[in-house]
């Protein structure tokens, strides 16, 4: 391996590459180490997307809910997005001092000990479960259930670490899946490799996982993996599965996991033996970016859901949190993760369904998308004007309640209900929503000071508005459009030596814009009272057993599959019958 | 008062002149006495319509919730659609045996002895309170309160007949608005006339209260009015309101009134003297055009509100219907009649504020309106698929809970929800209101053993089958679009003595399909599963007190009040700084 390259550099030339793998491409950024300027970017989307329907090698159709990708996919955006955006950014580069990536999480697969994906041997390539599995792959659900079941009855210490239940994109669920449907691919498997860290691995050569997945996907906790006993009562099989497939060591975030080999230096025109950081995770590395490195500090990084990210020196049990991890955020601190299931696509989904031709014909007049007219027009309102209070359920209830069967809800339509009405009922349902987060926190111990938002919805000043007054805080906003891949520029430029850590990386490098929104204390107060409804119908048709009240959304669930099922069991009966 | 002019016409013949005084316009058809046939019909729209901002005479504004119309338009029917109706039926004047109207209720004017409007005395047209008060206007609710919480203190034992709960509309609370807000107006009223009997009067020169209005709008119950103590507790100078101003002669439904005056027979160019009926109220007038005329036959006049009426031998006290009337609909039995505040002006509301442009287009391109859109694309759907539950009291409710402050409420949705599935929802919550009040009657001794649908909304045959399936009855619908019309001229005819009392007449003139749509069991099962949450929504969000769980309809109703107010006070206020 190399030396570390930012030492022959001249510090004010100095650039970091950072590059975020998303669900459907990848985007490399061009950023200066010294004060976080973005010199360029360019995005590539992956060939063959989120694979959800049928193998591209065969066509072998895919079950429900499967989501699997293609890891040659990534490599290109390592030789098309890289040198893209180093040859817009103008910069030299034998300027550039180091490389970071971040991934969606949990995206796993199945390799061979010297990292060679299980989907690229020849034999394999039509075995789904060869393939690495997306995030939202949630084919695992069973074993989930099972996972947290077990770890109840079990009484293991670590569950309380992930909010009382582990989620079905998980490493353990997937794995287990995997086993338990394609044992001969589960034997063939010799690492469990997050994608995050994977593509380290063919950065640098070397394979490290890095302490946030390993944490918050991979039950790693207080140094150590759920036992042999408890993996075993999963499933017999399944009782060697850390030691002969997950364990590796961990690397610290922000530390540097090797330098660039030569092949990934001939893919992406960058110097070889520059230092690669340890992988992380999309909305973990948007902390630094977001300067939201002390604790309290809660990155909500808001798009189609929301992701809550913060850094805490308490360590506390949330209810129904994603997850707490010694080091997963920065090193030193406790790092928490929460989320909203529906964010921005329930507001999509309004927009596409529920907003009149005259709306969108007065839109397209004054030259608006229909959300800023919505949006224009809600703003105009009074707390309480619309007389509307909704649960933001309609993708399901990540944090608190951890429960995908729930659905939305509007309650006080009139004849009087304009779409801009409930389109605004919505924009506060998702505060109330952040906002009954922040609340599991601090009544766990874990201060909430400040929000800061990223992500594509904070262009939206009344929806970030409603958020300050809803919650009663400052609003700060994140100060780049390219959260996450600032971050991994960030833990590259701390890799490469340029920043003693992420902390004053993030000092030096991360933007944001504080206090951009300060609550207006009459409006907090007139929101108080519509959380206090909101809080009173979550607890009502989420909470079951003694908090709750009616189930009725679960009994609504599973009507409407009963009734779909039957009517497609109906149909094949018909056209068997019409075959005849 | 000439002698019956049916005698002298052949029977084959002979026809009756019906007349429906809506809101807007009044409808005369002429119907062959024999078998119901309607020759011809003609409509005239009031000039003045429904008088909500200001007085014609004057321009003088008037206050929110009030409603007038103006007795000349009424006349103005006469002159125009009876002469049309007739002209275009080829009748011969010569063979028209009788006259019957119906009118909206309760629609109140107040009079000189004679009948005079006191709006058409010179020097009160421009006093808003010598005007008739159409059934809509609201402006008396205060008044209804008081009438309510007296009687109810009082242990009144009438109230009770009118499901514990007097409404706005009716006789005694638009006759204390009067006292209260314009005494000299009151001084000056002689007769406090309900509309449909004014019209009579104007036809026969006879005075003659109806049983009908006499007994739902003016609690005229076992042949008293409330007592002169009662009112006095209500205001002391009410004390004689009934003696002095509203009591008078009843007349059984379907009795002569008087012979057709010289005066209105050269406005209608009918026969003097013949028979004018004893008038009627357009919805209980609807029971004989629907044959609907055997106890536990429920006639439901379905459109922008459901109206629901029903003759019994038992006498039950319905909670929350509006009231229940010995002979109120037909002589000799018990005349109910219960409401539905919203049912087709919610499913409007939702096509006008709720349907994206894509289903506008399709439904352009395939000829349709978008509701019948919406209605093909909900019929394909199994019972539960839609995975919704809604509450129909947008427009609040009437019976049984008897609340206009409640508002609507949609559970269930998702991403995955299109505007077809919450408008099949919308739909069969209007159905399950109604099964709501099915089962109040049945809960008090009253049996519903049938529903026959009149109004425009039976052309909608998903409804209809939604309805017959949530209340697993068959379902009847009637045979004429001019269900009230018509049971006026069946009125008509046994006025004239063409058939021996109502009952009779209705089998020789009525119109009803029997059993149209009939309930099929498995969808009536899986409704009574979803008719069960609908009763827990129901019973949690609509009931107050001990029955009850969440005021939050009531909350919401008043924060969006409290909103507006500051919201036009401060508006006042910084319009007045900058006047300055």
């Amino acid at each position: 391996m190399s030396g570390r390259a930012v030492r022959t550099v001249d510090p004010r030339r100095a650039v970091a590459v950072g590059i975020d793998f998303g669900t459907l491409s990848g985007r490399a950024v061009v950023v200066r180490v010294a004060d976080g300027e973005e010199l360029a970017d360019a995005v590539h989307p992956y060939p063959h997307g989120s694979v959800e329907r049928a193998l591209p090698a065969t066509g072998a159709v895919l079950p429900p809910d499967w989501a699997l990708q293609v890891p040659a996919d990534w490599v290109e955006v390592l030789k098309t997005a890289v040198p893209k955006a180093l040859a817009a950014s103008g910069a030299d580069p034998r300027d550039v001092v180091g490389i970071g990536t971040d991934f969606t999480a949990c995206t796993v697969l199945p390799t061979l000990a010297d990292g060679t994906p299980l989907c690229e041997l020849p034999d394999l390539t039509d075995r789904p479960h060869a393939y690495p599995k997306l995030w939202k792959h949630h084919a695992a659900q069973a074993q989930a259930d099972r996972i947290t079941a077990v770890a109840e009855e079990r009484g293991e210490p670590w569950l309380a670490r992930y909010g009382g239940r582990i989620s079905s994109e998980w490493e353990f669920a997937k794995a287990l899946q995997l086993l338990e449907e394609d044992p001969e691919v589960y034997d063939r498997t010799q690492r469990w490799v997050e994608a995050a860290d994977w593509i380290v691995w063919q950065l640098c050569g070397t394979y490290l996982r890095n302490a946030c997945t390993a944490g918050y996907k991979g039950i790693h906790q207080d140094g150590r993996y759920p036992g042999r006993d408890y993996l075993a009562a999963l499933n017999p099989a399944f009782a060697d599965f850390v030691e002969a497939k997950l364990e590796h060591p961990i690397g610290r975030l922000g530390d540097c996991a090797g330098g660039l080999t030569a092949q990934a230096a001939a893919w992406t025109g960058l110097p070889e033996g520059i230092p690669v950081a340890v992988g992380n995770v999309d909305a973990h590395v948007t902390v630094p970016a977001a300067q939201a490195v002390e604790p309290g500090q809660m990155v909500a990084i808001m798009g189609t859901s929301t992701c809550h990210v913060m850094v805490s020196d308490r360590l506390g049990e949330v209810p129904g949190m994603c997850g707490v991890v010694d080091g997963g955020i920065l090193p030193g601190l406790w790092g928490y993760e929460a989320g909203q299931s529906g964010v921005g696509d329930i507001f999509g989904w309004f927009v596409d369904t529920s907003v009149p031709p005259h709306y969108h014909a007065r839109a397209a007049k004054r030259g608006l998308d229909v959300h800023g007219l919505l949006t224009e027009l809600a703003a105009d309102q009074a707390v309480g004007e619309h007389g509307l209070v909704a649960l933001d359920w309609h993708s399901g209830n990540r944090s608190v309640l951890v429960d995908h069967e729930l659905s939305g809800l509007v309650v006080g339509q009139t004849l009087a209900t304009r779409p801009e009405d409930t389109y605004r009922a919505l924009l506060e349902a998702t505060a109330f929503g952040t906002r009954t987060i922040i609340e599991a926190f601090e009544r766990s111990g874990v201060p909430v000071a400040e929000l800061v938002v990223a992500g594509g919805l904070l262009k939206n000043e009344l929806l970030m508005q409603i958020y300050a007054d809803v919650c009663d805080r400052p609003l700060s906003t994140i100060g780049s459009d390219q959260g996450p891949a600032l971050g991994s520029a960030i833990h590259a430029a701390v890799a490469a030596g340029a920043h003693p850590d992420v902390r004053a990386a993030a000092a030096a490098m991360g933007k944001v814009n504080r206090a951009v929104y300060r609550p207006d204390p009459e409006r907090a107060r007139a929101y108080d009272e519509l959380y206090a409804e909101y809080v009173r119908l979550h607890d009502h048709f989420g909470r079951r057993g003694a908090g709750g009240g009616n189930d009725v959304m679960h009994r609504l669930h599973a009507l409407r599959t009963q009734a779909l099922e039957k009517k497609n069991s109906d149909r094949k009966n018909t056209s068997g019958k019409d075959g005849r």
